[in-house]
């Protein structure tokens, strides 16, 4: 039987995207939209490629009283809404699956003990990228044996920050899991400065920026004659959608709050 | 305090690379080498690294009833001699580490009722390539989420099968953890005959041979905006070592037999 | 002096990425468009990013009268509107730099002495990818001193055929620099049949279509002891306005007809 | 007919591997070697390998006098002699290829004027890395089309210095072919230092050191929508025969001092 689906967000980068998998996917059907603009509109005046009428709201609670056969929430709108779609979707017993952030400590636990008492799941996710989340969960196993490791990760030139911040979560969670250690040769030299990259706990992290590039990191493994190395090329925003679809079909087989989509691979 | 170890087979390819690994690690301490020629001669005549006077043995009972102190056998030498030492070792309460292959179904049972009775690990392992097996175990894990992968390996030219044997183990492994299905367009067609490689159970396998190259790697999985790959490059034969190495420490700790390295990861 | 342009062809999917080149681009200027739609309407009204208003012609003939400073026109409209955009772009001195393709040899031949005659240039250009003929290039080179080469391309799953135009122009390219040869070992098999991929003329091509990929090439030569890799990597359409570009500026220098890109590289 | 091939310093790294090379190709003949040790004694005493009997010479001009139908000399023994071989090799009508290096300004000057008034080729080739030499060269074209590139360079954890000398001079060869340009964002930002590596006139390096690892580089431009790479794997010595096989062929056709093999690609 199909999953109903509700999106919170519809008109946002990863909303719109979410409009699309959900319509695309056979086990799942789009039942309605929160949205803060368009309210009493239909899905189809927005996005040419919607052939049903799906009904828009501005305001949650009323979405969930006239959709009582909705399974599943997918928030994507913004921080300041998140907390409140995701509250009434639980009073309603529609599991909620959040990619906004800036929930506070208080307010995880709150909707936990909620999720756990009305036996229902419920997952925040900062991150829907699969492919990077696996990338960083064998990463960290396999530094287990090998714990010797650069991290080389490449984006596009308009890019701000180097390294980037899944290279530096990768490299936390390798820390985790292997002893400290300083990598090279002791007597290893630096004829010009930055050439060895950034250090991170003795982990060496490498950042190209380039024109033609869009999302790519490589974790690579060295010991005595080989090397394993995990990689992962992003493209687009498309590529959260596997993310989103896990957790839809995973929300409503859980208890309880779930945090990351490490948690449940 | 160290390990001490017994090895069989030092002068073979495997068992010479054993040979300095051992002596290189401060935890382990080879004490005695078994070998059908060399009987009464010591390890320092053979291999002129070695600096100490390892005593060599044609008899493996000979070897262990002189080394009680011995903790451990590294089975490397040939298969007829392989079950013969396993079972010697055990007897004299000595762990086996065995990478000799030709064990028959009632020889394993025995070897671990026999090891499981005296509260003993015995280990068994077709392929002490520690990277091989993570890129297999990561592969395996990946087609979960992502039931869309080709294969690419790269060995040298003189390489006789393709694909290569670990090639098609990725892809049984892969198929266990996905539903069957056929990758490509349904209209793909190949205006030269091979272009999208073998097909194993609907994954696609392609093998480059070229000189130059040695023994590579990598399992590409794709999904919609993204791709994740795990990649293994082998040198040479001391990239086993790591894979001895760990199951020398690990079957300190076991009881019974265990038979390949994955089992241990 | 900033280089005077029209575009033919404003709406199409090399069109429209054209009219954001030039616009974008200090030293072109874009001065009218050539569209068998649209006539008399201005640019911006078509597209919002558009600032100025750039005059829109069904005519060729009547554009270039009208805007006599045109220096380049840029022809990406269709095969049957080719030629005659071409010829009135020469007889008014406006140099053609032509995607389009189509053109008879008897064609080819008039534009290049017409060309000749009044000290023109004009480049007929089936392919702009500059990197993908810098590949091309380079892998022809590298045959010379490197004759074994096996050419892997990846692309999405909706490709229907296997291997690509660009692997095959590569692999024949390849084949004109080196002596034919059998690659592999002689005693080499395949145990699972297409696992070596497609052969032409001694070269091995391999296609991997998986979702996430848009178009990549590796092109890898193997000798004893070392490899070269050339690879091209493209995302979209964009990547063929760097190859556009040149050709603009190219065709201000030359005489006669130029035909592909490789020739000016 | 076969060339006939004399080896200066059968006994070092490159000098046994040349050994090597000259007996495995057909076209090839060794017919003495000169090695200050080892006077009056043949290789095969020396190499068990090989099996016809060469004799070996202390002194260059005896084993030119000897063997006056030498045609090649391969000079791979120490700086100090290659000079005075060298000199010898031409004086009796021998074409030097000369792998040692420090030679002056004045004497490659002579070189050359003797090499030119007797019509003789002589090569003095510091880099007989054949891969590595065609990657750097197609580097330095591809800079003309495509200013943006970072090197990663990726060896040993026992190398000393990053970058490596080939990084190093193939960011100077780009940069000879390319307008000075700032890379990145200019507002990009290291959050932790040497992230974006080191700066070769705008140009990013970034060296990788792990074990498991030999010597490789990659050489990556990007545009927008796509990157160009070429990339060079090295797994060890044997990689420089074929540089030396190329100028065996190559000084027999040619007149005069000839440096550096990217002068003859």
């Amino acid at each position: 039987m199909a999953i109903n689906v509700v999106i919170a967000g519809p008109r946002g980068k990863m909303g719109s995207e979410a409009v699309k998998m959900v319509e695309n996917e056979t086990n799942f059907r789009l039942v309605a939209c929160i949205d803060h603009k368009n309210n009493g509109r239909t899905l189809d005046t927005i996005f040419p490629d919607v052939e049903r009428s799906i009904p828009i709201y501005d305001d949650a609670t009323k979405c969930f009283e006239n959709h009582k056969d909705a399974d599943v929430l997918i928030e994507l709108s913004v921080p300041q809404a998140g907390y409140k779609h995701t509250k009434s979707a639980l009073e309603h017993h529609v599991r909620p699956v959040v990619g906004t952030t800036g929930f506070t400590e208080v307010q995880l636990k709150e909707l936990d003990e909620f999720a756990q008492r009305n036996n229902m799941g419920c997952m925040i996710i900062p991150n829907f990228a699969l492919g990077a989340v696996l990338m960083m969960k064998f990463a960290k196993m396999a530094a287990t044996y090998f714990p010797d490791v650069d991290i080389i990760e490449k984006h596009h030139d308009q890019k701000l920050d180097a390294p980037s911040g899944t290279a530096i979560k990768t490299a936390e969670l390798i820390s985790e899991n292997r002893k400290a250690k300083t990598q090279g040769h002791p007597k290893e030299e630096e004829t010009i400065p930055g050439a060895r990259g950034a250090d991170l706990d003795g982990i060496k992290l490498h950042s190209v920026r380039l024109p033609g590039l869009v999302a790519h990191q490589e974790v690579i493994f060295g010991s005595p004659g080989q090397t394993l190395t995990i990689k992962h090329d992003s493209m687009d925003r498309s590529s959260f959608m596997d993310g989103v679809k896990l957790c839809v079909n995973k929300v409503m087989e859980v208890k309880g709050l779930i945090y990351g989509l490490d948690t449940i691979l």
